[in-house]
């Protein structure tokens, strides 16, 4: 989406042909730095400092950094320990995974000599691919958007509320929840968005940040006030996005996701999930009972970060000394909380069955 | 309560028998400083800075603002002045006015010479009938702590949450929906404390400070983590206070107590709302509908306090520049998501019915 009026995707190749640039997010929202990688290894250390981050977006970074790789050394010992070196950087990230073994596989039956050729042209797939991936989450999730314009008066704002940051900055481009509101932007539809501030990790200035360089009106709320909004008629519709969601729509997001799914329940208040079907986990059913939560450091709640009184980036530790502080990283709103599942397929109901139809050859490839 | 090992209140008056002191509340928790009011008009600035807050303490606060007053003339003219100077320092708080009027109707009728020493008794009276009342919550919601620890394990932890700061700070001592936990951890009942943050205006940092001062166990947590507790039986009961309860016990309190009320309702898990009975607003039914709900800064949403990486208490701005933030200072909770109200009479329900059997001779005093 845009910065500054200028498009812009979350990782590219620079005009040298070969070095690869990322914006920087640890600095984000506060400064807008990009980083030139030009070695497989930093493209390791962009990744495990979370120079980037988002599943999607760290999937294209590992397929880029194999392909800065084989600019180094095309054998098959160096694609070895390009492959090595890349997957321990975030252990646990589903993506990363996945695009690396994409990437070995399709290299190691490739002649060494067109190796890094390849390698840059898988990676601008990857990365092509996650983009028309969210680009149909976006289209699919318009159509809501307009039938619930049509029903407002004409001229009228739609106001989206959305937790987190499931934005065009966690995938290469469009974002997931966000990627129909930037749509419906651009079909001139009227939207505003609530965006909640997600602490403790405050993602929600990273919406802020992206919604505002797009151009995209929108108010930054504290966690605790899209349910006197909802009370007040004040929310059109939720949308979210999902690390995680279960074999019969159990959705595991981002801390404070099911609060909001209460509230829009109590207030009749449309509530939607985004997510490209590689988040289904179609080997987990009930997410309260089956999907272990995060604990991460308590300073994550304690310090924030911010611009101080000298206009520098800095941090403020807000606990009283002595203070334990809790951080629990997200939580599971059950499915019957949920209006429906937008993915880049089409929008499904949160239940095993319309899970089972529209994705049968994903959940059982054997039978197709 | 107690702070470093010391019986504290908010507001006494000092050794030498007629300045006021109190707790400085605006560098709180970060700093413990004792500030010495020796006029009306530092009463006043006290009252209008804030470094005092909430409505039971600022009465008591305005009380002995008068008998400050006392202590300069006593004449009918200053009597007015001290009145017409302490009544405008926050013109919407209840308790200010109602301390004022007392304490002003009851001075007007006694011989000038007198008033001085009247005004300080009626002043300590006031501060004195808060602890009682507070007391008194505790005491009540003490017996719904036992109930539920008797349901346990024997020795096992009552885990409670709350929201805001409704603890002794915001009164003269004890306060409302902490009350019972300090009873119960004096009682010897194994408590433990889940402290809401509270944004966008961290009240729950002051409770995190009170509980740790006086030796109670909590943990501090962001507001999106209680429904994930609530789903996993991490809390045995919720206690919070309320700044305004409507005649059929719809509940006024700080953005995001209703979050909680329906996370805990989803689960089973009990909602106390802590309440004075001045806090009942008799003219008010269908507290959504008819309490408006005060817009503050947004300053106060993108403004953080703490303190930075030198040892200062300072601030960073967290938002991008340019965001528009929204700052809604209160929410309601309908009468259904409240299991019971604990007031200084007894715990009753938060029905109309309920509320006007316990409280006939407040709601029609012309009948009794």
């Amino acid at each position: 989406m845009k910065i500054n009026g200028k498009h812009q995707r979350t990782v590219w190749v620079a005009k040298d042909g070969w070095t690869v640039e990322i914006l920087d997010q640890t600095k984000l929202p506060f400064e807008i730095e990009v980083i030139q990688l030009d070695s497989m290894k930093l493209a390791a250390t962009a990744i495990r400092e979370m120079w980037v981050r988002g599943a999607p977006l760290i999937g294209a970074v590992a397929a880029y950094g194999m392909a800065l790789g084989m600019t180094e050394d095309t054998s098959d010992e160096h694609l070895q320990t390009c492959y090595d070196v890349l997957i321990e950087t975030r252990p646990t990230a589903i993506n990363l995974k996945w695009a690396l073994d994409r990437t070995f596989a399709k290299l190691k039956n490739v002649a060494s000599e067109q190796r890094k050729a390849v390698a840059y042209q898988l990676a601008a797939e990857i990365a092509d691919e996650d983009v028309q991936l969210c680009e149909s989450i976006g289209e699919h999730g318009l159509e809501i958007i307009k039938q619930i314009a049509a029903k407002k008066p004409a001229g009228s704002t739609v106001n989206v509320l959305t937790h987190c940051n499931a934005g065009w900055l966690a995938t290469v481009d469009w974002g997931t929840a966000i990627s129909p509101i930037y749509k419906a932007h651009e079909a001139g539809i009227k939207v505003h968005v609530w965006v909640d501030e997600t602490r403790p990790r405050n993602q929600g200035l990273l919406t802020a940040f992206e919604l505002g360089s797009h151009g995209v009106p929108h108010t930054l709320i504290a966690d605790n006030v899209g349910g006197h909004l909802m009370q007040h008629g004040d929310v059109d519709l939720c949308i979210v996005g999902t690390d995680r969601t279960t074999a019969k729509g159990d959705v595991c997001n981002k801390i404070g996701t099911y609060l909001k799914a209460l509230a829009a329940y109590d207030n009749n208040v449309p509530f939607y999930v985004a997510l490209p079907s590689p988040t289904i986990d179609w080997t987990v059913y009930d997410g309260v009972k089956e999907i272990p939560i995060e604990q991460r450091s308590g300073d994550e709640q304690s310090h924030v970060y911010g611009i101080d009184p000298t206009g520098k980036r800095s941090w403020v530790n807000t606990a009283p000394a002595g203070t334990e502080c809790g951080n629990y990283a997200f939580d599971v709103t059950p499915a019957k909380y949920v209006t429906g599942l937008i993915t880049e397929r089409g929008v499904c109901a949160a239940t095993e069955q319309a899970l089972d139809e529209m994705f049968a050859d994903l959940k059982r490839p054997e039978l197709v």
